[in-house]
């Protein structure tokens, strides 16, 4: 029986997907079975990177969704419109889809899922996040049994390759940014990535997953690397961290009426080196997954590129082919039972935190005069806030300074994140401290 | 719909997987559809980690699997019968089985897969590889879009935390063991896993996973660590590597017949320090799958403890409820259709090598007498068998030796066993040369 697919797209994955698809042998046998019978491109002209019957190419998405002989349909051509309205066109036809798209599953997930559900089709997602590394399926499928305490993963490759050349060089973030931008492994416009939506997107997906509900996209605070010091890096070296792009979803509380309440955020973090996440370097990608009682278990892996990419979104494929062994196409109309697993539906309320009533390690950076009896009086403002400290530093001022002043770092044990803003207010008033410089996340 | 489940043994495993059948809050609702019905024990009066019913304890574990109210058997009784026998009975009345052991599957698992495939059962084993991680799913579920070359394992908790406490405490192999014996790391009969045979029973599986075909057992030539001198991991260490217990299969060939060729080993190895699996330590376990497009992902946890091996077995329990309902429980006699991907059947021939013709980098130590010319004549030696060197080094007498010998340290670069072998035996046979003292393999 073969299975008829559809690609919105022929882009780097576009075309990994088309590839894999041409080569079945030595892959599992279901890959023979799938045909591409339909790509949707922009530009009917553009030269491709893979050799493809002109036949299948179409400049009109909605005939590819559309078409009889395409059974699944597979959307790979990124950004919101008009990706959003072609899945659930394709839902609204019966069709299951596979997606690669994190910016419209982290914002249109609700959406997208309900209409799946009620229509009785999956909606399978595994490149949307950590690129090749199988994050979603295991989630779905081989942690049903703990309660998940955390999920914290670098799922950035962007960030972590400027981050990973800015402590192996000690070099600026915008030198080593426009380097990575001339070796394309950051794009020409990088706020997705250095500002930190993109990961927001990809923890929305991941916390939904892991904790059975809805995740708001909008409330996840998100702070990038953009303004991020090499000098922090370096002082996060010598107090052995690394720094890292983390985005972290917490359970903090279970509430009255059941729902999961959750601190969701992507912040800098100083990450101690022989903690699994340091050890990831480059483009590469990890998540961490800390449930009860499994403990930690760890997916790492390439975050993006072609191939990786085109692996996961085929896994997608497979599953929905391995399923229809099972459960048949289903009668036009009826919605099909769909196996609760794979479809990962919503099963519970979930809810973000007030931001001040989270608790978290911080280092701090401060600007003060050289002066005898200022680290007293920082440490002071912090234990009047009831913030309790781990190490008080100070750093040799870096050459160019004009030695009256001192730089000052400081790492908190964790603490409620109202006493830890309250402390670094009393700090700034302080007329020996000129600003706080920098101000980062400790794991 | 209830599920009822019958558990084969209540030691560690079996006592983790009915707490959490217990304790369906917070964990995937599915968990509650599952009512544990009846618990095989060898010893009705032996006390229990976890107060169960006693009405639901039988010492007749064929009574368990015969049970009417038991629709999935889970066994976590350990050892080849009657754990193989109580599998087989299960599967001819049509009762999925969910089994942590690893034991009867690499050795009887074309049997059990033969008779489950015959009568449309699944047989699920995600415990039975890497305790809490999740690899089997994922290599049947994830993974499928790839050409896998080589699939590489620290798959022993044992041996990582006895070789974890020899690199850090430069201790000896049997006072470590005797430690961990101790300290219940260990067991009081070491052999299984100090001798690499739970390694081998593990990368079986996962081979016949990864590449679609019955990989014979005992065919696989292991080596384990209970003659690894804590020389050998210090000057590994010296040279920028440390010792891993590695179990390793990968493909070398595509036979004319669409067979797959296989070279599995279980090996003490070399590892780089900057590679992924150099950072696992302790009882954690991870594994190295290598495949096309995919590149290189790293699954990486807790190997064993009966939380992270029962939250394995559940969620074995939980995809094989949730196919359940799109598939109905099938009427008897007739075999139900089975999702391919999650019964994973074989799809090709997998044949092992001649060892003789595979290809590795290899560590070895050589005792020579302390005279000028010995190392130009090992290089000599190699250098005739064809055998291209990364090092040659020789290292400082230890303390204690009599100032006469000498130790030398060779790593090859990667290089046919059989010019390795060849070698070896021509510098055997060199009058400066007192032994080959120790020879391991090198990532």
């Amino acid at each position: 029986m073969t299975i008829g697919i559809g690609l919105l797209g022929l882009g780097t994955v576009g075309a990994g997907v088309a590839q894999i698809l041409a080569t079945p042998q030595g892959r599992h046998p279901l890959v023979a079975a799938l045909a591409l019978r339909r790509v949707a491109v922009r530009d009917l002209q553009r030269p491709r990177p893979i050799a493809l019957d002109p036949s299948l190419l179409s400049a009109d998405p909605e005939a590819v969704v559309d078409d009889p002989a395409v059974d699944i349909v597979v959307e790979v051509m990124g950004g919101l419109e008009p990706a959003r309205s072609l899945i659930l066109r394709a839902i609204a036809a019966g069709k299951p889809v596979v997606t690669a798209n994190k910016a419209v599953i982290a914002r249109y997930g609700e959406e997208i899922a309900a209409a799946a559900a009620e229509r009785g089709v999956y909606v399978l997602i595994e490149a949307a996040v950590g690129g090749g590394i199988p994050i979603i399926e295991p989630l779905k499928q081989s942690l049903g049994a703990n309660r998940i305490q955390r999920v914290s993963g670098i799922i950035n490759g962007t960030t972590n390759y400027i981050l990973s050349r800015m402590a192996d060089e000690g070099a600026a973030y915008t030198d080593v940014l426009a380097d990575a931008q001339r070796l394309g492994y950051a794009e020409a416009d990088p706020a997705a990535d250095v500002q930190g939506g993109d990961a927001a997107d990809k923890i929305a997906i991941l916390a939904a997953l892991a904790y059975g509900g809805v995740v708001p996209r909008s409330a996840i605070p998100a702070c990038g690397i953009d303004r991020l010091e090499a000098r922090d890096v370096a002082y996060a070296d010598q107090l052995g961290y690394g720094v890292k792009l983390l985005a972290v979803a917490e359970q903090v509380a279970l509430a009255a009426d059941g729902a999961a309440e959750l601190d969701v955020s992507v912040n800098p973090t100083l990450v101690p080196r022989d903690h699994p996440l340091a050890g990831v370097h480059g483009v590469n990608n990890a998540i961490l997954v800390e449930g009860d009682p499994v403990g930690r278990v760890m997916f790492y892996g390439p975050g993006a590129g072609a191939g990786p990419t085109a692996s996961a979104v085929v896994a997608d494929i497979l599953n929905i082919a391995g399923i229809r062994q099972v459960s048949g196409v289903g009668s036009s109309g009826q919605p099909a039972p769909l196996d609760p697993l794979l479809a990962a539906g919503s099963w519970r309320p979930c809810r973000l935190v007030d931001p001040a009533l989270t608790r978290h390690r911080n280092y701090v950076r401060l600007r003060t005069s050289d002066q005898a009896g200022v680290i007293g009086r920082i440490g002071t403002c912090f234990g009047d806030a009831g913030v309790s400290l781990q190490s008080i530093v100070q750093f040799k001022p870096q050459a160019g300074g004009d030695g009256a002043h001192a730089e000052i770092v400081v790492i908190t044990h964790e603490v409620p994140e109202s006493a830890f803003r309250a402390a670094l207010a009393a700090i700034e008033a302080l007329p020996v401290v000129d600003s706080v410089a920098a101000c980062l996340r400790t794991l």
